[in-house]
């Protein structure tokens, strides 16, 4: 059994990887520990930067999104009794696009399973051997038979909890990480959001956040204390909260609905350095995380991929290794920057337990000339739709 | 013994002021605690905003200025083995101007003498009478002589430390402050400055400055710790710490010499809200102190001259006290942020004691974002030349 690419995990950072090398006629085998249903099942962000529809049309995968993305030209800021509008596309010439991870994901398996190529569910017991040498292998149980896979390169894009970043040697790597101190409470409702655009709020009460899938489901955070449990708020406590800090004509146009979904996510900024390590390459999750202020964890995943099919393609089609070698370094200056804006966004909305009353002022100020300074909102905007590859 | 505006403090501030009532047919009187070669004897920064340079030619004394001052139209900055410039006349279409605060001071105080205008020396004792009535006084102590000053309107320009403040109840004022785990070694010597524009540097080792006063005075500082004293470090220690922590060529560059001043500064971020009490009005250091990064201290307090004085200019002339009676708002409105300029630009270039890896990163990225990003560039050139009044 034999591959030229593993790929371990088939989220939407190894899916998309797999399409992007086997369109360049690069045989690409993955591997996931869950099954197709649990992968798809899972709720995650829905704000794609024009890099990833971009890689997502070189996968051939762009039909589905463009037909029934929505394009936002704009979100809204709201603070301290005002609120104001960031022109995205004004400011950089570019929107984002709204379509949720779990339909990219289900784009991507529908290529693959239309390309054929093999991908694997259930596996467990993943180890990857050699990745320092010439000839990694990656053994796994599946169906209770133990199976090794030879390979040239080892992707991980197993995430934050997968193998592969833990085979790395801890000498060889160092991780940065920094912990919030409080979590998102999400809420997904079968309701037509309040809004055409994204409202993001900084209210006394906390960071809310009026988001959506399409025009007949909604999605709604508010910031919630580390140890509440999503069983601790009620449907009702959930909408009375998520009013109280929203702009009042939002509060007043919101439609509730029985929570369809209702989970509590804690923020993590996490980077792993570097991301290679021999003939192994992290993907994703797998090497960084950031808190989902600003919806970054899926297009940093793609831009990895971006980079590191780049690289895989030069070393098929014309044995150059430079881009391969470079990988990590490459991947690691967009990863910083996307950290930064993550952090700083984060740090920018959100009410901290231990906030002094300065540190509160300077947030105040800060959105302040967020809604005054074209040069604040440019740099803002910048960020937003996704820094160039 | 009576005036229109009593002002408190004759540094840089209450002399603007009073220089620019005393030309609109205000009567003031200026109360100094210290006498005329204290004041002029004190280093200070000397990076003027053309809002400052604006005043002082509106004040009549925008000659020597012109003549003498430097007018920058970019700054260095550098870490991590790089360094960029940041060109402030290319992106605002405005310089700043370097003119020692002293220069400022002196030019200030000729004037007043021009005008014939009185200023007292080595007043104590100073108490502020009323400021919530109609009829404020002021009284205090000249050569051993009770006296008291009867006045419309008094003007606390007196500083951090002085009287003006504190004469707000507490329960009629709230304060906010930060203080920085650091200070700033400065030495003041008779050399070449390195170079002519300023460099700012976020070393390993921690910050580092290059500035300078004229073609033939340096002004040098690194950040150095709270419990350090200026004995405690000889002229070469600092020179060779200085070297560490600046740019190769700009050490290879650097011309040493005896250190004509050498202090230490704690860097405080500090405001009080609001302004004003009744007929009371602070301005400059008595109501707010940023830390010395981006050399905000003197500029801000010559914004509130500006409100000030067009307040009671309006007040004088028209009977009207619509800016009076918003003095504390209007200034305040910049005053936070300046605050949040200060603040940031001393954060994204000082090593924290307690600083994370991930912290540290994120002045990296920060540090990054300002080298490539035109926006980046924008926001802080905006910021760093002066936010309009």
């Amino acid at each position: 059994m034999d591959t030229q690419v593993a790929i371990i995990g088939g989220g939407p950072a190894g899916l998309l990887l797999g399409q992007l090398l086997q369109r360049a006629g690069i045989g690409t085998v993955i591997l996931e520990r869950q099954s197709r249903e649990h992968v798809l099942g899972r709720i995650r962000a829905g704000v794609l930067e024009q890099g990833l529809v971009g890689l997502m049309r070189q996968a051939g995968c762009g039909a589905r999104l463009q037909a029934e993305g929505f394009a936002h030209s704009g979100a809204t800021i709201s603070y301290a009794e005002q609120s104001f509008r960031i022109d995205f596309e004004a400011l950089t010439g570019k929107p984002v696009m709204v379509y949720g991870q779990t339909e990219v994901t289900r784009d991507l398996y529908d290529a693959r399973d239309r390309a054929g190529a093999p991908i694997h569910f259930g596996v467990g017991d993943v180890v990857i051997d050699g990745a320092d040498g010439d000839a990694p292998t990656v053994s796994f149980t599946e169906d209770g038979t133990q199976r090794t896979l030879r390979c040239d390169y080892v992707a991980g894009c197993d995430g934050f909890h997968g193998v592969s970043r833990r085979t790395i040697p801890e000498t060889q790597r160092r991780e940065y990480e920094k912990v919030y101190p409080f979590g998102w409470l999400g809420v997904l409702s079968r309701t037509r959001p309040v809004h055409h655009e994204l409202i993001y709020a900084n209210a006394p009460r906390g960071f809310a956040l009026c988001s959506m899938r399409n025009e007949g489901l909604s999605r709604y955070y508010v910031q919630c204390r580390l140890d509440d449990t999503p069983d601790s708020w009620s449907d009702a406590d959930f909408w009375e909260e998520l009013k109280r800090r929203i702009p009042p004509e939002a509060a007043e146009a919101l439609v509730t609905g029985p929570a369809i979904e209702k989970s509590i996510a804690p923020l993590r900024s996490f980077v792993c350095e570097p991301m290679s390590w021999g003939r192994l390459f992290l993907c994703g999750d797998a090497a960084h995380i950031v808190p989902p202020t600003g919806a970054k964890g899926l297009n940093a995943a793609a831009a990895d991929v971006h980079y590191l099919s780049r690289a895989l393609i030069a070393r098929y089609a014309r044995g150059d290794e430079t881009l391969l070698r470079r990988y990590s370094e490459d991947a690691l200056a967009r990863v910083w920057k996307t950290e930064r804006f993550s952090w700083w966004f984060s740090g920018l909305l959100h009410r901290f337990p231990d906030q002094s009353g300065f540190e509160y002022k300077m947030q105040l100020a800060e959105l302040d000339m967020l809604r005054t300074s074209r040069a604040a909102q440019a740099l803002m905007a910048e960020n937003y739709v996704g820094l160039p590859y």
